[in-house]
């Protein structure tokens, strides 16, 4: 965590003994160093183009669904914050052993959601909404298992209403029915996953 | 770490098809969760009342010792750079089982020389600087073994820095000289670390 360069000039705190205070310095030094963390924490999260494009094709999916644009953009704001909380929890060290172990059996999860997304979509007559179901479901139950003793309810809140929108199989049906309705938003949903999956990052 | 209260309000951002990004969004969500994260950071590591009396008397002595403002401030600000990133490292758990049995160690150790410095201060004829120097640099061993895996160079040189300084030797024994040049600050800084030990904080 340790990256000084610039220092504070001595000239931003004039140094007297009638001058000289160690809280007001200890104070602009905590500033200064939470503002670096804060830095450094925002750089390693900023989300990828392909995963921005499949969530905001996720976004036109469900608003088209639900007919709704606030509902739509209220499950996509908590697609990211559980994304960024779990990112944080996750890069800070702040899960023990048995939780990594959880996330590792999530990243596994996830990766077979999504190959089974892609090959649903990919091969005519195969889709089965409750197998894509199931899947998401376990999914969700991993993620509340691996935040239990770091978050609240709402973000339990929240990784519910989630999975009740995207992992419902009269959703997916609709998304998945041959029609022209839906097509185009699951191909690029499933042109993201793909380059996901090629990348290693899924 | 979850404690939303002020949600988004929708206006914030206000959805629609072709405004909505969620890499804009993710962005926002970034800054509000750091913006948090950093709030608590700060609420829980002000310097208390005494300790910083303390650190004021420990300038002023520095200033008169060096006769030098500038390496006066640079020596405090480091005490006070060394303790802050430590006190982040402690509160957001990334010390390993043997690294918080150094933190163990260290406390005792600390707990053991600000008796030491009372003790020689109120009991006539009982100083010895070797004794407490060799107690404070005790103390610097082990904060260079504690961070050896989290902090860089910069940092043990500010350990190194601040501890050749008030770990010395003869800067000791001017502290301590029996003249009444320094007895005032020596009796404030002791009356400090006396409430500080009454208090259970060393």
């Amino acid at each position: 965590m340790d990256s000084d360069s610039g220092e504070l000039s001595e000239g931003e705190l004039s140094p007297g003994p009638e001058i000289f205070n160690s809280k007001s310095l200890a104070i602009q030094a905590q500033k200064k160093i939470v503002s670096k963390m804060a830095t450094k924490v925002m750089a390693n999260m900023l989300i990828d183009d392909t995963s921005s494009e499949i969530l905001d094709e996720l976004y036109k999916v469900s608003q088209k669904y639900t007919k709704n644009k606030k509902e739509a953009h209220k499950v996509m704001k908590n697609v990211i914050k559980i994304a960024l909380k779990i990112g944080i929890l996750y890069r800070n060290n702040q899960f023990n052993h048995d939780e990594l172990e959880t996330v590792e059996k999530f990243k596994k999860k996830m990766n077979q959601a999504a190959m089974t997304v892609v090959s649903f979509y990919e091969v005519d007559y195969t889709f089965d909404r409750y197998i894509l179901s199931g899947l998401l479901n376990e999914c969700k139950d991993l993620l509340h298992k691996l935040v239990e003793h770091h978050l609240t309810a709402k973000s339990h809140g929240r990784i519910n209403h989630v999975f009740n929108h995207f992992a419902d199989a009269q959703f997916l049906s609709v998304l998945y029915s041959p029609s022209g309705e839906y097509r185009l938003f699951l191909k690029k949903i499933c042109d993201g996953i793909n380059k996901l999956l090629d990348e290693g990052v899924l």
